[in-house]
């Protein structure tokens, strides 16, 4: 899993009911220090995350499925949770 | 999932029936800005995607066969939307 | 599998009952020279590990839900052992 | 999915039947402009490409297993058609 | 696939019945010319590989398990063959 921020929302039409009334989270990747690593993914979300925030990725689409409850879908990553601290 | 730009098409000979009629996207992948990242993949079409439109890429293979309504198919990565905005 | 290093601890709020009374690792990712590559991942620890400890992590999500014992699990990767030698 | 170049083959002894009498073919993974981007892959012929052309590459294991008709077997990439034409 | 060069092997106490009376390979990744490429797997052995030799690594999960005929096993890459040759 990856630590993400939320940088903004993607618009797109896509025919799959799993997006229904669901938010694609664009997340900027970041180091453990918060720094953005440069790469992005989006994500659909779970944890209704809010722009700024600081959330934990799972990209890997049999998990991604399950957490949301569907066994099938066209997704591979997931926001499934936000973080409120790391401690090093 | 990534954003990715249609570049243009692959014209290749594949003796599996999940490619007729349909078309390989060459896209390219992009940032959430826009820019192109130099690396790109080739996703199989759904949404009758153009030449130099910004779509949403699907890179994983059980998803991607879900949305084709296959179980057994030899594809990984797949457009499944035209990304009609990018909210930052 | 790869090398990782604790570095530290997340605490995050997610609904997904296998994360109860489990602690997410962050590992930094090392070289077989005990180098930090720059690159982190955050694992699931089944072995108690402490930070600063080396560990080996397996990051694939099936493998991953079956050492913890669970079929529907949103997790990818997992420390699965605390490394004693690495005999080069 | 990708595109290579066959380079070459990879000689092994493997015990698994699914490679008697299959090559293995060395692939310089390509940009979409033709130049090779210094990665590679190994892959299972199943469309008896040879030295020099440019083929599509699937590196995903359960639809590599699919084209081969196998459900049992340690391969993750395939060779799934020769590309006669990049449309761009 | 990929080709690695056996560099070592890695002892990790593991609380998972595959791994009894199983080595560890620590494996530099290679170039087709047989050159480091940097990175390393960590893979599991089957074809009992020595140190200094070419192997051929699957990094892909569900293989894995198959080749060693288990369904469930917290492993992603295993050594499946010793290059005998490259063929460029």
């Amino acid at each position: 899993m990856k630590i993400g921020r939320v940088a903004g929302t993607v618009v797109s039409t896509i025919s799959a009911p799993i997006f229904d009334h669901r938010r694609l989270l664009l997340c900027d990747l970041l180091t453990p220090a918060g720094e953005p690593t440069g790469d992005y993914t989006i994500a659909v979300d779970v944890v209704d995350a809010g722009a700024g925030e600081t959330v934990l990725i799972l990209d890997e689409g049999t998990g991604a499925r399950q957490i949301m409850g569907w066994t099938v879908a066209p997704i591979r990553a997931v926001v499934v949770g936000i973080i409120d601290d790391i401690d090093v």
